[in-house]
């Protein structure tokens, strides 16, 4: 009943023996070795466009190499207030920009309100030397709410970027969750979106730890080589990563395990909301729930054994809760789980 | 015949073995599982003193972060002229220092010459705010140019960086050679010589990448966890990089490959040495050779299918080659090559 | 009748006759004269205390710099969402503290909510590396909207610092003006308050640029000195910026022009809040004032020839322009821009 | 007797007088004022192209800006050895760039040995990540030993800047210095010749603190701007700088100025260079001498009440001092210093 994160749990045994077959021979360092160049191949047939390809070995630093590569130093770039480039990366996207700034934009279930967006980017002032200079937005798709944009408000916010000059950026930690959920094709909630780099996660989905960096863009590559490198993100054993990676594609692996993350994510939403007491924070669309309920009834899922965060406290006495399924999540073990919290919740009742 | 790098080969089945082993079960995230717990704890005892250990996915990463600990932003860094900070990391010490200075000392054999080094740092002036301050060295050990800094060597510029009030880093990417050529304890070329941080390689010898920084001064703890985290280098599913580094342990497994890569540098090298118009541009102490040969000679092993890089010219005609062991290298290849060196000299003389 | 800021007009005749009088012999240069060392001393004066002094050309320079000395890289400073750090300053913060991160805390009338900052600050998460960690707050004094924080409020402040561990800068660009109107000595809202570092503005109130740095923390003096020339801010003829400073404190002088630059923002005040249609946005402390009145009004204004900013609009049809008084703004321009005024409310009524 | 600097003196009449001849009215700030508009045409015309003109307080702000504008953040700048941005300026061209690096380029008497420079270009690995990436080339103009680079050698530079595919910047704080010695108009050292940014000084030769940063390349002016402010050095009352430069290019009183200060440097050199055991390190080009004499002269001279440095000790006991002269040196105290000399020197070869 481990449901910490998607980060808990190790890498998909297609995935590892990827790995053990990418271990032959001698080939060249740096990514010019061939499981590279098909990787890049891969994810073009899968984008349906060229595209260019920067592994980095975590979510944080595909961010934040990304943003530095869409904005200049003088710029902002706005996001989420809840977003994962805001809360859970030290200033990285400060340090790799060279002092760029955030601008937190509001938006109910982790999603950026694209009106405010929109007006907010329009009311800056441009050419003004003592204001920061609008430069890019970042969207996390699925996003930190559990939640997912639809590609109606993606396009939409690739629009917002094309108005207002500036560029888009999608944090994909969690990707695949978010094409699951919409059925769509990448490319229609991507580069046709507007979208000019996306952060294409898979460590939270089965690989060891393989962030692609794809660039639509084609001008950006050059740059992006040299603020990878500088970073000290060019791995030279790059055919590790590589091979993570296309493992994590062939055969649509990616999407069938977030396939499964997001059902078991569901399953765990169907059986929780039907319970006295708990209510759930945001839709749930992809593999997290923030789940309300009494405070006694987080103590008892947490004395059973329950693994989770306790993420806020929307009320006194209640308790936020945070869980997080994955591609190796048990059925048996949410069943367990909910069977705890129907006691706990009967209980918190009382 | 691939003596382009130690990093175009894989890595030991032991590292792989200890991959798959980790791949069990949930832990928590970030480096708060047991096999990063028990990494420190080998390391420690490897050290025979408390560290902290702060793992990274690259050798450029590790000495970046290092020195983003050492030195306050407006100091100096000494470093060799031809040392890997200043000539192969795109300007990544002073991205992570936010505008630190590299000093570039020269001297023989990739080792920093350090009655210069000590002549420098005196002349330095302190507590002038025109000029940077003086802040930390970074030695390679083994050096860039397949040279290792003896004991004695160490420890004097131990003493320099403590007389002169500055740190003192080492760069260790190919730390285990060094070991292995001076057979020595890793505390003697270390904290006992006065090395505050350790950048502990292990891709070059043995791993898929997985390098350790060592943590000596124990007050250098806390800010390398922010500097870690805000380079996006802090790696979520860290057992897989800290169970690499423990299989890399075992047994001395690290001191076993270091040994078998010195060694079929040494074979390299009395095979080289005898031959006409050859000679070797430094003494060869660890897994590296840079060779001076005429011209055809080169573009005739070339042809033959050896793997190497043209490193520089050191005469008209004469071009200087670097060959790199590794781990994996076979003693067969080494002969071959040496067959074909035999041949492509005496074509060379004629 | 132009009241487009205090930046506007020149310097007071006293100071110019300072700079005159500096202009004589040969001083060593870089502050190390005696007009330096004597400003130094009379600020201790004036403070009451020990202070080291860091002479600045403009207050954008003087804020970047004390935050440069206060957090650090991963810090998180918090100010008012309109601060002039956040809004006017082209993420200088961001650049000299090398990607520390603005966290913006709402507040009327262009004061923080204390208790909004004190929550905020104790529900950051604190030894977390995730999360850039609270490093110090910005208050300006007088604020961006005109008004003060009472000496009350200020303590408060000084007291959430220590007790959540982040450090107190204050930006007095317009600090004569809240003194003016507090009637209080100096110490009283700075370091016996809590505050570490003040931004002492002059620029606005009579010279023609010389911001002092104010350091209360003798420990935060070495680190400065390197900011201060690493940002190409160290002045080599300094004896010309501390005689504008020693100029502007002598005789009060300092305090006499914010008085009358104070009495000016009242009398418009006095004059514009009995118009028709016309009402203030803030409480009229200092020497700003914010007036909401219908757009032909302002039009009307502009025709007239009165100088200003459209600053935003807080309904449809209504304008809010900000007015700016000085030490030089003449009573006769004040009554004259009141009549055009008085006019242009009552034409904007019809 | 008083050589320390050419900043030790204060301003010319002419500059003072400008200076508060500017101080009427209200004007627009931040550069929009008529004063600033006006000299960027007297810099157009001066120049005879357009240029953009952006005023700094300090050299060290002009050449830093300047540099930020002209390099990537993983760039690399060509500089002398002793160049001013690498001894006096604490790194500041580390921190304004965001990390990109000095190289140094030796060369006898303060000028960079161009065709080293040219061999160190054309080797430099281009493309190449690992490897910071040519982007400049910084020439001290006059330079800090006291010569000029004649209008071939710039010519040179910029010949090689161009088939490099480098940027060439000039930094002027002497550069009327150099222009009196050469007896050339600006445009033939600087733009002419492939200068794109000058650091175009003025402090040093009579003014309070004007630095003036050319801009030849218009495509770089909107950049500067972001990142001028940025900086922090944006200057309110720009009038006030404007008008100092304003005044110290009318009737040529830059060239008058320096062609004093040169004449009294050869008059000192006259002198000295027929004194016993005394002997320049340089050719004197501009206004300053590096001399070569016993220690026990040198002491005599400083007992004397002769100010200047001790700048390093090119034998045992011989000391090298600089000796500095400006627009502001009287004839008589060079003649008051050489009668001493002429005594210490006698007595130092006893």
């Amino acid at each position: 009943m481990n449901f910490h994160s998607d980060h808990v749990v190790g890498a998909h045994p297609k995935v590892m023996e990827a790995l053990v077959a990418a271990n032959q021979g001698s080939v060249p360092s740096y990514g010019n070795d061939p499981v590279s160049a098909a990787l890049e191949e891969d994810l073009a047939v899968l984008f349906g466009r060229e595209v260019r390809v920067f592994m980095t070995p975590t979510g944080t630093a595909a961010n934040a190499l990304s943003l530095a590569a869409l904005t200049p130093r003088w710029g902002t770039i706005y996001a989420h207030s809840e977003a994962h480039v805001e809360m859970d990366e030290c200033a990285a996207p400060e340090f790799y920009t060279g002092g760029a700034k955030l601008s937190l934009v509001p938006g109910d279930h982790g999603r950026m309100d694209l009106d405010q967006l929109a007006a907010r980017l329009a009311a800056a002032p441009r050419g003004f030397v003592h204001a920061a200079q609008p430069a890019a937005i970042t969207l996390t798709q699925a996003t930190e709410a559990g939640t997912v944009y639809t590609p109606d408000q993606v396009r939409r916010a690739g629009a917002i970027a094309r108005e207002q000059g500036v560029r888009l950026h999608m944090d994909g930690a969690r990707f695949a969750n978010a094409c699951v959920h919409l059925g769509v094709a990448p490319a229609e909630i991507t580069w046709d979106a507007g979208v000019d780099v996306l952060s294409f996660g898979s460590a939270k989905n089965g690989t060891l730890g393989a962030e692609a960096v794809v660039v639509f863009d084609p001008e950006l590559a050059e740059a992006m080589g040299y603020l990878r490198k500088r970073a000290g993100l060019l791995i030279p054993k790059m055919r590790f990563l590589s091979a993570q990676f296309r493992a994590y594609l062939a055969g649509d692996l990616w999407l069938s395990l977030a396939g499964h993350a997001n059902a078991m994510a569901t399953r765990l939403a169907h059986g929780l909301q039907s319970l006295p007491g708990v209510s759930l924070a945001h839709p749930v669309e992809a593999n997290e729930l923030f789940v309300d309920l009494a405070e006694p009834a987080v103590a008892a899922l947490e004395k059973a054994g329950a693994g989770f965060y306790r993420w806020a406290e929307p009320a006194p006495g209640t308790v936020r809760i945070r869980l997080v399924t994955s591609w190796a999540t048990d059925p048996a073990e949410v069943d367990r789980f909910l069977d705890h919290a129907s006691i706990a919740a009967a209980h918190g009742r009382r």
